[in-house]
């Protein structure tokens, strides 16, 4: 099985698959489509083109989005909202189920602690998947969130296998 | 040629086609499209896929989008951001040209004044597109976004004239 985590953002929209093979997680790949010029209704197709292309090149069969942080920045909470609404969309196109969390629930699951540096953050994806490059601090987030989604489904698994 | 004017919301996105006939303006079609319960990715396709068909069905040349009012709540901008980013999204696949306007601007287009109520709105709809009848207050101010988006057009194609 395989999980995408995304990191919405306009500019950088920050993705990672990674595949759960029973309690183990392997890295598939990772990226970020750029967007940073151009008017708002191209710039969001070039992100939900590119979130659709990732989704048909690594075929992933579950999808989590990253809960947007509530700035206090009102112009820069619709940006984001934008953005996210892409990140949604394409998933839900490709009819997978969508997970959300919250950043400090992403931390969390990865580090153990909530409020964990991005550093901190970054160390603990790369232990747990060996040998992965990340393209950027997104696409390192991107990933973390897929992790801590398959996390929860690992723990569902196993709460379902205890229960048969 | 025609014009698509878009009123984004995540529970109620308003739409309304208009057309252009030189100086004069008809009513095509309004409508919303509802989205109100499920999981977001699933509201935000509904919607996606909603305007995708309201574009195949009426075949605008230019669509119009309103731009958001960014008020105080920021988790009511963040949603609305979501659907304002679908409601770009749809036009600009469809490779149309998309205009933003701010809310006083369409007033100001339809009334002649910026800061017009909702009632005076829809009475100058009403008066610029004979016969309409909407379906609902949000598809209104769908059809009021795409006249003022056609005076805009209607002006440029005079500069233009007067230019050439």
């Amino acid at each position: 099985m395989r999980v995408l985590g995304i990191d919405p953002g306009l500019q950088n929209m920050g993705w990672g698959v990674i595949e759960l093979d029973g309690p183990r997680l392997r890295h598939i790949a990772n990226g970020v489509v750029h967007s940073d010029k151009g008017e708002l209704g191209d710039r969001l197709l070039r992100l939900y083109r590119g979130l659709c292309a990732v989704i048909i090149a690594h075929a992933p069969s579950a999808a989590a989005v990253e809960q947007t942080f509530v700035n206090k920045d009102a112009v820069g909470t619709l940006k984001l909202g934008q953005a996210r609404g892409i990140a949604l969309l394409a998933p839900a196109e490709a009819g997978l189920e969508i997970g959300e969390y919250a950043p400090n629930a992403v931390k969390k699951a990865v580090v153990g602690v909530g409020h964990a540096g991005k550093e901190q953050v970054q160390h603990m994806v790369r232990h747990q998947l060996p040998g992965v490059v990340f393209e950027s601090a997104d696409a390192a987030d991107a990933l973390a969130i897929a992790i801590c989604h398959a996390h929860h489904l690992q723990s569902r698994s196993i709460r379902i296998k205890v229960r048969a």
